[in-house]
């Protein structure tokens, strides 16, 4: 039995006594988005995140049918997530705090790397990460990336961009290549236009931060590529976690690092 | 007894039957910036590099009057360079191939690193490192960054660039923050003018090379920065390398990489 205050938030969760956002709470330790699938598409969407591994970084998935995530802790994904989404041929049809009644002995669940973890290291390391210290979300765009395709699952690439001076930006580079389970080293830096994306104050996700003078945007594979990936290929049935509410892992970001 | 191409060049150098330029001779080996000064000098030239170890990567220095570097290899600073300029009251005097006969017992040999061995390592990795592929020397720059002074030595510091477009700029700095005593991560990209560079077309030292399209100038600081602030000291005795003919030594570059 774990003492964490990751442990103490994922049990208030479970207990419905914390709801909502995760962003911000238990500090140090890993929090994942979570993509719910049955069995007979699972197979794909592993191969998928395989491909693309800087937007899709797979942390663990469950065998199927079993909601324990032991690698992150004593985790059960039917109860520990503050709110799940719920789709139906690619349809969000429900959020819900709670889907043991949803449960199916062939769901698997897949747990993927978030910025947050990275976004610590950069700040412990003393640089301005621009969506936190503005106190919005990231600015998020579609860009004209294709992802290696994996049977249904498909589509363009979204980033994360925070903008940093040039050296910053070298610092911000070696610190998240110690982390390629939390989308790694930035994709791109430089002239949006080069990877699709039209306008930097328009973006497609999140919220629109300010570049300041000589200032570069950097721009981070991001997580919502998986979620639109799985929301085009209209199946079924599928949960996600709700935006910002994340599973919370005993796992400690310290803990990713590859070296 | 070495067996190693980088000895065998070495002995031929010492041998008087290979002069000149030393790049692309004994690949994979690690070729050294040279610095030999009186011992009177030594502690401020050892502080000024341990100050600016991005431009002057110290890798190993030698004991008053001792022409060994026993961690480079067998190697005899006064006859292993194919040529060496003697400096008198800061004014280059003569290029020699051999120094037995200035040698005193009181010099000190300073062995920097040199991008050699971080250009090997970036066109491993199938960049395209322009001044290699060109066939010219790398276009060097003064900027307006004061070198942190140490007695007589101070300066700003003097900046190599290769252009690449932003993922290659990436990988580079990934694959140059692994080996920090031959001057490691770059030290700026884009922009030149935020680091006093008026012109990226007329470089200080060394050739101009094309910025293709989409390509960002990457900066690292370089091994002529020493040299520069070596000869403002105005010392009265100084003998440094010629350009080009390094110190050939026993040291892998891979035995560079910290991780």
């Amino acid at each position: 039995m774990s003492n964490t205050p990751s442990h103490a938030l994922r049990q208030a969760i479970r207990n419905g006594e914390h709801r909502g956002n995760t962003s911000g709470y238990a500090p140090g330790f890993v929090q994942c988005n979570i993509v719910i699938l049955p069995a007979g598409s699972a197979h794909d969407f592993l191969r998928f995140c395989q491909l693309n591994p800087k937007p899709c970084p797979l942390i663990t998935s469950s065998a199927p049918g079993d909601p324990a995530l032991p690698l992150l802790g004593d985790v059960d994904i039917r109860t520990d997530v503050p709110s799940y989404r719920v789709f139906r041929d690619g349809t969000l049809q429900e959020e819900v705090s709670d889907i043991t009644e949803l449960w199916r002995d062939d769901l698997v669940t897949f747990a993927l790397g978030c910025s947050f973890s990275f976004e610590e290291a950069l700040l412990a390391d003393g640089l301005d990460v621009r969506n936190v210290s503005a106190g919005v979300n990231v600015p998020m765009y579609r860009t004209d990336i294709d992802c290696a395709p994996a049977g249904v699952f498909d589509g363009k690439m979204v980033v994360s961009m925070r903008p940093f001076k040039a050296a910053g930006a070298i610092r911000a580079i070696q610190i998240c290549t110690r982390f390629p389970s939390v989308h790694g080293a930035p994709i791109h830096l430089g002239d949006p236009a080069l990877i699709g994306i039209n306008d930097i104050n328009r973006p497609d996700y999140g919220d629109r931060v300010t570049l300041q003078e000589h200032e570069i945007p950097v721009f981070w594979a991001c997580g919502v590529t998986p979620q639109v990936a799985l929301e085009s290929a209209r199946l079924p049935f599928a949960i996600t976690h709700s935006p910002g509410c994340m599973l919370v892992t005993d796992l400690r970001n310290s803990q990713l690092a590859v070296l």
